[in-house]
């Protein structure tokens, strides 16, 4: 089959390797309908994580089950299915506890950007949907694997509640999955941090209510003047850098949140500056699979269209440009069709 | 009067100084009925705070209300007051979003060891109780000013609920004051991290169900033994170090909750470990006046007794002893009459 090869830093190609096969009795095989390309993969891209060797890529799929393990018992061949990006069995206490990505059987999906997909512990991993979607809803509830997921999940850990003041650091993918979010969550305000012209389209599409085009100190100013002088109830961090997260944090009105999904790279937080700051904060790799069944109603519903992030569409063999397009910021996300 | 100045690390001294006046109409003056060393004054008197003049100590207090100012409407004198710290005038946003810490106008008390007290926006500050309190019970009301209110505070910044298990990093007046709120606020299980076997005992008959003598990693590893694997729903940091902040971070579970409220000293948090925690993390200097009418309701009803922290009562002219005696931790907590 097709799958996507990273070799080196800027060097992504399309190569045939052998098909996956079930491994344990708990996997699925699945056929990608469509997968994408991440703004984390741009770590790898731009060899601000290091490449040692040639591996797969891709760790956001939707697609139909083509085969299952002699345990899997909730999926089955036949059914469309959307996956996290991170496995989890969603039995153990961390998935009990609604943090599935920190599951003690988690693996971080990948090897998607690929025609088959071998997804480990599929029970806990994957959710069908009803039926076949139609094929417009398809790039919809491709960004719930990852993008729409991480976006929920940041204005989530910042506690966005009905009548919030929001601030959304970042516009990429995720930081504009966030501002739906936020929509959706109930907040009143959404001042989304952008200075992109189609990013702040599309924000605003997605429901913020004020673009913020300043950064660093003027931009907090700026947020503070929009916030009767103390700053937002909940901020997403959806970049990463310490930049972002001072942003973020400086944002945050006291005894605010700042929930941070922005794999961070270099970031160091003074522990004095959190302590008087009063503001909360918490992380990480979304648990996706614990919002999965509702995202999946809301998209199938037509109440939310995260689908739209993508604005480059390619057939999987022309990954490498879709690597490129995003590098360049000439598309905000691409979707690959195999 | 007579109050306590600290002249360089390790020489405090009582001295002669004129009594407070009322300098703004929403001032109050009160008679000191008791005050205290906290942990937080060795900062100084270790000389980890630079001391670079003479200045007066003391941030808690409890006494009667003996002179206000034109604007001050919700005490009077006569009454016996408990106040904050941190004073507050309980009416802008932040007050009104329970961070009466971080209130606009907010001051920190400094010249608490002393027979006479200023306080300002004392309607926000202060709260009276219904009547004269008992004697035995102006210990415990007392410490309502701080350590209390900030143990309380590190559980509810913790989010400790009913059947959680919670861990104590600290054995200080504030971790013991920890222990006391995470029981009522219903903890099923709350392990103290200490080694003095007086702290132990006192923290036992506070509500611990465990003792984990052991720290760093051994700590650690010990915690998740007593948790299957996991870590604790909540913990609470009361120290202010980095051991004692990783110490924290590592005995908790993904999803669960860190309240740091031991003032940082050279702590700086790594953003990838954090994020991959999936932690949660609140601190600051607590809004004692949130919780003071509660914490002074069980105080008078007998349900807590966070008094017993006082484990060495001076009158106020031998404040140097109380220090020492605190320095060298042959006290945990030293309580001065004027």
């Amino acid at each position: 089959m097709r799958a996507t090869i990273i070799h080196k830093p800027g060097d992504i190609r399309i190569e045939d390797v052998p098909e996956p096969k079930i491994l344990r009795p708990t996997d699925a095989i699945i056929r990608t309908a469509a997968t994408c390309v991440c703004g984390s993969d741009l770590w790898d891209y731009r060899g601000i994580n290091p490449v040692d060797e040639p591996h797969p890529m891709g760790h956001e799929y939707v697609g139909v089950v083509e085969e299952v393990g002699g345990e899997v018992t909730s999926v089955k061949p036949g059914q469309f299915v959307v996956g996290s990006f991170a496995t989890s069995d969603n039995t153990c206490p961390n998935c009990r506890n609604g943090y599935q990505s920190s599951c003690v059987h988690r693996e971080f999906m990948s090897t998607c950007q690929a025609e088959y997909i071998r997804v480990p512990t599929a029970d806990g991993t994957l959710v069908a949907t009803p039926d076949q979607p139609a094929d417009d809803l398809i790039p919809s509830l491709l960004t719930l694997s990852d993008v729409m997921g991480t976006g929920w999940y940041a204005a989530v850990a910042a506690e966005v509640q009905p009548g919030s003041t929001v601030v959304v650091v970042g516009d990429g993918a995720v930081g504009l999955s966030g501002v739906i979010a936020a929509k959706e969550l109930g907040a009143e305000r959404v001042i989304a941090m952008s200075r992109h012209a189609s990013r702040q389209k599309l924000a605003t599409e997605f429901g913020a209510t004020d673009i913020v085009t300043e950064r660093g100190d003027e931009g907090i100013a700026r947020v503070k003047e929009l916030t009767g002088g103390i700053g937002a109830d909940s901020v997403l961090e959806c970049v990463g850098t310490q930049e972002s997260m001072l942003q973020a944090l400086r944002s945050t009105r006291p005894g605010g949140n700042v929930g941070f999904v922005g794999v961070p790279h270099g970031v160091a937080i003074d522990g004095q500056e959190l302590f008087f700051s009063h503001v909360g904060l918490r992380g990480g790799p979304a648990p996706v699979r614990r919002f999965l069944p509702d995202l999946i109603d809301r998209v199938l519903d037509g109440r939310i269209d995260p689908g739209k992030v993508f604005d480059l569409t390619l057939p999987l063999d022309e990954v490498a440009e879709g690597y490129r397009a995003m590098d360049e910021r000439r598309a905000i996300k691409a979707l690959l069709r195999p």
